[in-house]
């Protein structure tokens, strides 16, 4: 099996169209990363939205270009929306995407994470701990950060892109993308990107948007992280630390954005 | 009827109200908007506290200078919490301020905020489509974005105002203020600042903060509308996108704020 | 009794074991500061996870380096998975943190504080006026803001120390850190602090990273003072306003941390 690298023409590509058709995004994530994703969202262009309750949630998730499924801070409460919100986006035909975050450690979202893997993710990303986790094949990782590296991980993503029908990305240094058959390489971005909360969980977020965007869903998924790599490089050369990398990174995505056009 | 248009002078007296009397806002509000919600009111010398639990809510209210309800991310026990500390604050002579976020599309919300607009809210801060769908002539727009312009909602907004003897603030490219008798309009703003999160919820923030304050109230809220217009302004001609915007705005209030002392 | 300053050398120890220890702190903390804590705790090189429900929370708090217990926002599910969490780290010997936010005026809240004081926590951290409501001698302050002195509190967080076997730090102009009879100082620091929402809530985190440190804990919990404190005043140095104070902070911390190697 042969793996494609990410072309700048592709990121030009999904970045274009993410401006051209605004995917509204509804986003059930954690406690910790809510505005960060809604600013990355907006600032290439998308709508982010987030409901919870779990009637509004299904009547929401309906009307959605995309569903954002992150775990981070599960409760029973969120898990019963959750549900709810994947049960309706299946029906009407809406994407959603998995997040599942610190899988293996922790029992409720691991059950959770196994149990919404068979409900038809358009597609999961996570660090190499979460996806080793996922497949069986590692206690995972001690909270967000991986302790494998994506490479390491690439087997146990094929495995479940296949088992599960989706696309994988499993990020890190290098990120992959797969489909089971297809991978699709990510090089890029910065350390600093772990330096500051929320730019894995934003990722996913961009992931579900990608996912509404007409066109090959595996390119577009690589297109996502490849965004934001490149926008953490760009950031980096800016700041002065993790903090001024924050605004840096939104001010890349939309300049990036800006430029963009088809 | 005339229009009036919100001058200078009022925003350098509101501001310095807002600076001499630290009003003490209690926000219950989104989960996406809290950080900023909080920093705006802290820019402008007012202080935010974030109360939730609904016994806590309803001792709360009582002894803030203002209340803002926000249905943004409502779930059933918020609502509880928020009906709470609406009656605890009216029993008080405490002003409220609802904004009813996505009202139209979604239920448990909708009807939150028709219920809780018969419990005599000081003001309510919204955008067009809001407005529309609480005055019953529209369904509403697809999430927090406005599809409707402030000024074709101005009819509904003038009858909202006098069915619940309100002041209802419609904001869009151009602000209307109006009690149903009055309207005071405010230009200015960028459509920067509907790409980042939270500047319409801050706003209502500062609304509900304008609401404690002596004097005038519809020409206070006025003033709160014109107050976070400049600041976008301000911001935009200091930042290259909307990362840069985040701080340079909440710089622009803190500079209008120390500027504008009495 | 002498009271004991801390030193340059002793905030320089405590910056460099935290970036090689990389202490895992467990966060149940309020709403609102959510994010600023967490890339507060990452910019000092720690760790920083978020974890609510009951079970996993008293499941990671078994496995973190610390834990924080922040009662900003809480609620009685909130409040049963914290006595989880603090019943799960005291039987696995993990050291956590109270900050008993705006304890006083609001009653779930002062029971909950009284109660778990009560279950060996390794540090408290508090203003002046939460101080001395959980000592009993004042009714606290109107929300965060102190309205009393850190000095005037110094008696009532002695005697809470030494009936309760922890440390207390109460911050404010000066910072006093006391296990009931040695008495640490902290000047420094900078009133801007104050204007921006966080800073107490993120350095309660900080404190309880350095109780996960090896080596003299008083001197730890008050060189997480200093270094907050020492932060506070580069970044005010290089800011406009409360916007761009918060990026400048986040870097300062890094910049300490990055120079602060042993």
């Amino acid at each position: 099996m042969l793996t494609e690298s990410l072309t700048d023409a592709q990121i030009a590509h999904t970045a274009a169209l993410l401006r051209h058709h605004s995917p509204l995004v509804h986003c059930m994530t954690n406690d910790v990363v809510q505005t960060f994703t809604a600013n990355v969202l907006l600032a290439l262009g998308a709508s982010p939205a987030m409901v919870i309750d779990e009637d509004e949630a299904a009547q929401f998730s309906a009307i959605a270009s995309a569903l954002l499924i992150n775990v981070g801070t599960l409760t029973h409460e969120r898990a019963r929306a959750m549900r709810a919100a994947i049960s309706s986006a299946n029906a009407a035909g809406v994407p959603w995407v998995l997040d599942p975050v610190a899988v293996g450690a922790l029992t409720l979202r691991t059950e959770f994470a196994h149990e919404v893997l068979a409900l038809h993710p358009a597609a999961v990303r996570a660090n190499a701990s979460e996806i080793m986790a996922l497949a069986g094949e590692s206690l995972g990782g001690r909270g967000v950060d991986s302790t494998d590296s994506a490479a390491a991980a690439l087997p146990a993503a094929k495995t479940l892109a296949r088992r599960f029908a989706t696309i994988v990305a499993v990020t890190g240094e290098v990120d992959y993308v797969t489909d089971g058959e297809r991978v699709c390489s990510v090089a890029g971005g910065h350390a600093m990107m772990t330096r500051v909360v929320g730019t894995g969980c934003a990722l996913s977020a961009v992931v579900a948007a990608s996912c509404a965007l007409p066109g090959d869903r595996l390119s577009a998924v690589a297109a996502a992280c490849g965004l934001m790599a490149r926008a953490g490089e760009h950031a980096v050369a800016e700041s002065r630390g993790p903090g001024s990398f924050i605004p840096a990174f939104l001010d890349a995505l939309w300049l990036h954005n800006r430029e963009g056009q088809v």
